[in-house]
């Protein structure tokens, strides 16, 4: 719920953020209706601002929500409220949303939220910034917020991993290289005993999949054929 | 780091969420140059701003970082690479902040990163919207990213044992294998245009620490030494 903004870009882009994050109901109150028309044409928000419902008052405006929380960066002036962090305040509106409505209103680019609109909310929220730079732009606002509620801890995503190589396939890279290397000739590979376990363990540490592997070797490959054939024309 | 992105109000957004969050260094590859300009006088950026760093080239902009993470909307082609959700990939990236410099890369509001210069990437970060809308805007998609990555300052991880090779170093073992793969004759070198960034790829999913680095690079220098005495032999 968007109070008294002025700036269609804004408008715009908490539109879109919305979509994004699939939170399709906006409420603007006393919108600057020059700024409202404006925005119709952001991108990626089309859809969103034609379902937005226009009031006049905040009051009106949260009227069938069970809760209403504001927004605010702090520091410049004392709350009467309960101040919560984004992070756990979130956990509290994700909880609510499951047995009820719930607002979540953000005050003007200049002002934030008046102490009049304060007044409806049940607490505030603030999110996390460095305290020398608090005041954060509108629709960045508004994205960070409706991220974190969306942010589902239980969709942490396992890394993708392809097949790991065998043991055989990465033998078989360590093997090319080291002809390669004695092709080439390597100064460290007969002075050095144990130059052919460091081998092994560098290329062990590249923990190849099986198609790098195989990309791998065949290009290990080409250069032994090369080095081999030059070889035979010199002698 | 923002890569060939046009918009002045953008680049002031990504530099405004970078203030807030506490993410002092700014670096743009091709920008528009009136868009910087513009910029510049964005609400709340300033600071980061008059720090920021232009860069010619992905490659010059990411030269000292040890881990370079693009972003993607994903949905609109076939990735060659890993890709992560937004909250295991800041989890991944704060661990490797301990170790050394990360540079997380955002492309032009139109077309994201080019495959270019997502082959310089070691993975891939997905910020989690409806699959209906995965297109965000720049600046949010900078707020949101950013937010998640300081979220839990708690959560700075312990550093790794080795430090891991920076991004020139890793450019030059993949230079010398073009090289090397060369002077071999590999057969694919010129029938495929997308070889290089595969190769370029293959070198960035060993990630290699500095010693490795070191020793991969010298016996890849020697192959190539080797292969084109033999070829000026062959003259």
């Amino acid at each position: 719920m968007l109070v008294d903004v002025r700036n269609p870009l804004n408008i715009g882009a908490a539109a879109r953020a919305m979509s994004n994050f699939g939170f399709p109901h906006l409420r603007l109150v006393n919108p600057y209706h020059v700024a409202f028309r404006d925005a119709r044409s952001a991108v990626g928000a089309a859809a969103t601002l034609a379902a937005a419902e226009v009031y006049e008052t905040v009051t009106e405006a949260v009227a069938d929500c069970s809760l209403v929380v504001g927004t605010t960066a702090i520091g410049h002036r004392d709350l009467q409220h309960s101040l919560v962090r984004l992070e756990p305040g979130s956990a509290r509106i994700r909880t609510h949303l499951a047995a009820g409505p719930c607002a979540l209103l953000f005050g003007s680019e200049k002002f934030g939220l008046s102490n009049q609109d304060m007044s409806h909310c049940h607490w505030l929220m603030h999110i996390p910034t460095r305290d020398e730079h608090t005041s954060m732009n509108l629709g960045q606002a508004v994205a960070v917020c409706l991220y974190e509620l969306m942010r589902d801890p239980a969709a942490l995503a396992k890394p993708r991993k392809g097949t790991p190589a065998s043991a055989a396939e990465v033998e078989r890279i360590t093997d090319t290289l080291l002809s390669a290397l004695r092709a080439s000739e390597y100064p460290k590979l007969n002075t050095s005993k144990s130059f052919h376990a460091a081998v092994r363990r560098l290329v062990r540490r590249f923990h190849l999949e099986q198609g790098d592997a195989e990309f791998l070797l065949g290009m290990l490959r080409q250069m032994v054929w090369k080095l081999k054939k030059n070889e035979d024309a010199e002698d």
